[in-house]
């Protein structure tokens, strides 16, 4: 029973690791579960044994690397209290790993109409990234005039925007300078300070 | 002469027409070049004779579609002093007319490595944009503390994530209220041009 149970874990994170990169690539509408298989080195029909179909797949994926971006920056009492620090860091983690930015595009342009995929798992973790914006707020560090999730929306867009479309905003920026991620960094950072907190 | 100048424009337009809606559905690698001759009604020879290759088609329509865009908000000496009010133009144009953004996201997302489409023309038409908001720095009414491009970067990535992410979105707002989108067109305004004017 022990192993058993280690093994069905092992293979889920096999087969949810090779989906990451099939989704990535591919989008829902153009992966392919037996590509998945393969790359887990993993029989299909236990795709559908441990997650049900190839849309609960998509929404398994979506969920797991919501959350690795959350534990790899967490929106902190402290973070909060900073929503330019907090984007820089986001886009740190974008630019370095850039499969979970893709899903999401992914998800927007190219999802069939239906339920939004594992929208109660993602709903629970933006309320307490409200929450915790929503703190701030109430310190008076954070302007206060619109709801928090518009707060959160500033750093989340000025943070995915430039990876999102990378060529219109290289053209945008202009020449080599514009290229510059620390420049990006800098600039995003005092830019979502300066829409996120009360105005003199 | 006259006849088939006119007879090569139209079947032109036809074609761009017909590209554009197979782009914006199918990303530069999923589209076809037979249903876009298909949806024109046109000879698919006439393709290659008169765009030269796929390659070139997209290009063609990415160009397009930026000009209608420019067109529709043109950025005025007037609207560059209040780039909120820009944003909300650029919001209500990308709401109505998806197309466009579909373009950029796919171009992000699913282009093949290699030169940048219509690099020249999209370049030329930003300088202008960018022009445009440096005069409106040294008139004292935009901060100038960063380049121009940036000020534009803010105004067209807030104005655009919502539609490009609307299951993210919409669960991080939460509820009906974050779906108004009266609601976000003046929010995004207010959040742009505190972003994008002096401190006070």
């Amino acid at each position: 029973m022990g192993a058993m149970a280690w093994d069905t874990e092992g293979t889920k994170r096999r087969l949810l690791e090779a989906a990451v990169h099939e989704y990535s690539e591919h989008g829902p509408l153009g992966a392919r579960v037996d590509r998945v298989a393969h790359r887990a080195g993993v029989n299909k029909e236990r795709i559908y044994q441990y997650f049900g179909s190839k849309q609960k797949l998509f929404a398994a994926v979506l969920e797991q690397e919501m959350t690795k971006l959350a534990a790899a920056v967490p929106l902190t009492a402290d973070l909060a209290e900073d929503l330019g620090e907090f984007a820089g860091q986001v886009y740190d983690y974008h630019r370095t790993y850039p499969h979970y930015l893709r899903l999401l595009l992914w998800e927007g342009l190219d999802t069939p109409p239906g339920p939004v995929a594992a929208a109660a798992e993602r709903a629970a973790h933006y309320a307490d990234d409200v929450t915790a914006v929503s703190r701030a707020q109430d310190a008076g560090v954070l302007r206060n005039d619109v709801r928090p999730g518009y707060l959160l929306y500033v750093a989340r867009a000025l943070a995915a925007w430039w990876l999102a479309v990378p060529s219109t905003v290289g053209l945008m920026l202009g020449g080599a300078s514009g290229d510059d991620p620390g420049e990006r960094r800098r600039v995003l950072a005092g830019l979502v300070r300066d829409a996120t907190t009360p105005r003199g």
